[in-house]
């Protein structure tokens, strides 16, 4: 039995089918980089949320939760330094009137010169065969070395422009290049501009009174607004963690990848506050647990790296990513960041209240440092999404497609099926989904033949289908199937809902 | 043991002071009418959200759940009638520069009017003590009918004016009247004008391209819109429902009463789509199955009443209010509506999509009949705080303050002390806690004496509450001690999981 890689496609096109995922407003054609999850996209979302805050929050004494509203004072996004440095530099093309972000325009034309080389290689490689030698190629064939240099210029004096600010120079590199606008071939560009990611709106109807205020572009500044209401009330103790999930709104010009990249999007955080000095152990803790918690789930340990930053933003001094193999390539999913004091110390600043924690073992007062942990939940789902479709040759031409979710996650967790629409073998099994479905989320079906509603529960990510037959009139005894081995074993319909319970057992998962 | 209803202004601060809410953006001095939800908050709203669903979704075959986005195509709110209808009259005072709600203004004064008549009712009351006749004084007396035939007219023009758009007779009312700028006692008005109440923000960077967008003001839309992805991709039969939870948003003029009305607020809705002529029928189950819902949590019957619209919306052949006796009075918590397929339709005209469904008793296609339940997740929130606080006289000047949370909705379950700091019984009670932490919200607390941690969880609203003292280290039992009836028995440690695992039986609580 093997497993083949499904493409994206089939991954997007499986999770409409099956009630995962919807483009927004569909009937209104969509909208661009938003999407709406379905009868079983929710259920998967809210399991994924629901395991991230049990991990997170319900088994540690030291980590609370926190649920701060999406609209929040202005100065907050000043303090942040998303009002000032949370742009991307776009630019127009005077006669198309499109318009493109100019870091983009710029790395699209360095890709086609690192193209240029990767097919001199591929070139060199047929040529020579077995006898070529790939590390003395690239090191002595000079159009490959002049395309690399070519490259590497343009990508460093890119980065140093953007970190100089100098959009300027951006617009003069892509005159220099010899940039065309994609869509219409000509030259004639505007200046290079910045353009705030946030979305903006207006609260209360007086145009002389009214506050602009921004939808949040991440969710971890209701953590820091927050810090003392939570740790006063609370009682908390140095080290702790606050937690939370939301949605969190960026304007991407660019928005892609399905669900990676979307505008709207849903974030888990955590804020873990440290003693100052301490912040870089606890920065190998949460490294080492986050990557712990997503071994857990069984996608396979070789789907996950880490990458480290070696360019720090400039709240950090650590940075990790947690990257995923999703469908097109290894990307981040989940951030560690150690972000010293800098957003406390903002706050502080911004506005005029101490943030501070007292410490009674050192008897004095400081601004704890924070570590971070980020997913984003959508991005989760996509991994566990992606990573569970499979379809699975069974020998003789035959195959299914199966969605080997792990089962904590699962949507539905149990279907429960009478053999024949007769002979009281409904009732015997709708008694069965009375009984589950206070615990788990049971799903009853009785059309087709069991083989076909088999397939279509494996398809849905359901793990585990009950067949009722007529031997279970007689000794009340029913077939269980487990999806991802298709084993079926004979059980007592008393033993049911322990058989389930402990597949889902939380402490056996998290291990 | 008498319990003292608590005022308004008690359930505000207790749940500052115990981690339930906080004002947003508190440090920068709060934004208006915007709420976070602290460490017990959280939890609380997570719980009701939780109990909710279970009971909307989970149990039931024909309920799914859907997620959909916040940031919808804006022509769904064309289709509404949003765009259009969903407005308040303004009216601005042209010395003071302030802004109102002109209805405001108007019933207010109403207000006032009321006020003189009760007056004299008190007054006439006082006067006469037990030989008053209140039935016979209001129907004769020329002051009060007077009145009360004033504030009647004025009620009455005003609802006119408002049903007909005629917003100039507001303004002609307000001016009629002599209403003052309550800020600086001017009568220089401005026209009436109507605002509408959805925030509005723009997607994407280009001011030519860029698209106006709405904050949902109201969730049930995104059900509407997703109604046939849902219906074909679930394989769902008339009669079945769609639920949804998620957070909206008003520009409220007038917001007030703490969360119980938010610029920014969380729904949890139903949409249950039926054959159109048996809308009626499931409009009567609906609003049996939501009040037993309500009254499953025990805060008391008499806390809630149905209150018929005799004025429907245009989209609804019926609608009740449950109402809530809140601690400013009886409002409304949920509303239960017949909407016809008003929604469906609009959406069909709008998006040029059949949204119908193919009955196959009937042979027919047809545009389904919705009725909806719907609730403020925050209002709920509310309910449930302000009613379960209680200061309880426990006689011979001794009192306490308690939370009596339904348990199934308490932050925390279970808080475990050990008797003293030492003997080894911190260790017994943390492994009591490590066993437990994996079901249930734990906390563990050493500090001060047992007396006064139990204090402390009484207010929190934590339900049990475990000792740990020298005996259990000798026979393996421990203390539990009940929040409302204070009592304490002697149990073994290896039966608490079962214990309070009953006390939070789903099942058992919904009943």
């Amino acid at each position: 039995m093997a497993n083949q890689d499904t493409t994206f496609k089939n991954v997007i096109s499986h999770a409409k089918e099956y009630g995962y995922i919807f483009s927004s407003s569909e009937i209104y054609d969509g909208l661009n980089a938003v999407y709406d999850y379905g009868q079983n996209g929710v259920e998967l979302k809210k399991n994924i949320r629901e395991y991230w805050w049990k991990s997170m929050v319900q088994i540690h004494q030291n980590i609370v939760g926190l649920d701060a509203a999406i609209l929040m004072h202005p100065t907050t996004w000043k303090a942040s330094g998303h009002v000032d440095a949370f742009n991307d530099p776009l630019i127009d093309n005077k006669d198309s009137k499109k318009r493109y972000r100019a870091d983009v325009l710029v790395e699209d034309y360095a890709e086609k010169i690192h193209q240029k080389a990767e097919k001199e290689i591929a070139k060199a490689k047929k040529r020579f065969g077995d006898a070529f030698n790939e590390e003395e190629f690239v090191t002595t064939n000079p159009r490959v070395l002049r395309y690399r240099q070519e490259q590497k210029e343009i990508l460093e004096r890119l980065a140093k422009s953007l970190t100089d600010g100098d959009l300027a120079d951006v617009k003069l590199l892509i005159e220099e290049l010899g940039i065309a606008c994609p869509a219409s071939g000509s030259k004639n560009w505007t200046d290079v501009r910045q353009f705030n990611l946030m979305f903006g709106t207006k609260l209360g109807a007086d145009a002389e009174t009214a506050t602009d205020l921004y939808l949040r572009p991440e969710t971890a500044q209701g953590i820091f607004v927050n810090f003392l209401n939570v740790q006063k009330s609370g009682r908390m103790k140095i080290p702790f963690g606050i937690a939370q999930t939301g949605k969190a709104f960026r304007n991407e010009i660019v928005a892609r990848q399905f669900i990676f990249r979307m505008r709207e999007f849903e974030q888990m955080e955590m804020q873990f506050f440290v003693r100052p000095g301490e912040e870089l152990k606890w920065y190998e803790h949460w490294k080492e647990t986050r990557l712990n918690w997503h071994l857990s789930l069984g996608l396979g340990k070789e789907n996950y790296r880490f990458h480290d930053h070696e360019k720090l933003a400039h709240y950090a001094n650590a940075a990790a990513d947690i990257e995923f193999d999703f469908p097109f390539g290894f990307k981040e999913l989940e951030g560690i960041h150690s972000r010293t004091d800098f957003d406390l110390k903002a706050h502080e600043e911004h506005s005029g209240k101490k943030l501070q924690f007292f410490d009674p073992e050192l008897g004095e007062n400081y601004v704890p440092y924070v570590v971070e942990t980020s997913i984003g939940l959508d991005r989760m789902f996509l991994a566990v999404l992606s990573k569970s479709l499979v379809e699975e040759d069974l020998g003789n031409g035959n195959s299914r497609t199966v969605l080997k979710l792990p089962s904590i996650l699962a949507p539905t967790k149990v279907a429960v099926f009478p053999l024949v629409k007769k002979d009281g073998l409904p009732e015997l099994a709708e008694q069965i989904v009375e009984d589950l479905k206070w615990d788990f989320n049971v799903l009853y079906d009785e059309k087709d033949a069991v083989g076909k509603r088999y397939r279509r529960q494996d398809a849905a990510g359901t793990p585990f289908c009950i067949t009722v037959d007529h031997d279970s009139l007689e000794d009340q005894t029913v077939t269980i199937r487990h999806r991802d081995s298709m084993e079926q074993s004979r059980v007592n319909i008393s033993d049911l809902k322990s058989i389930i319970g402990k597949a889902l057992d939380f402490k056996t998962w998290l291990g």
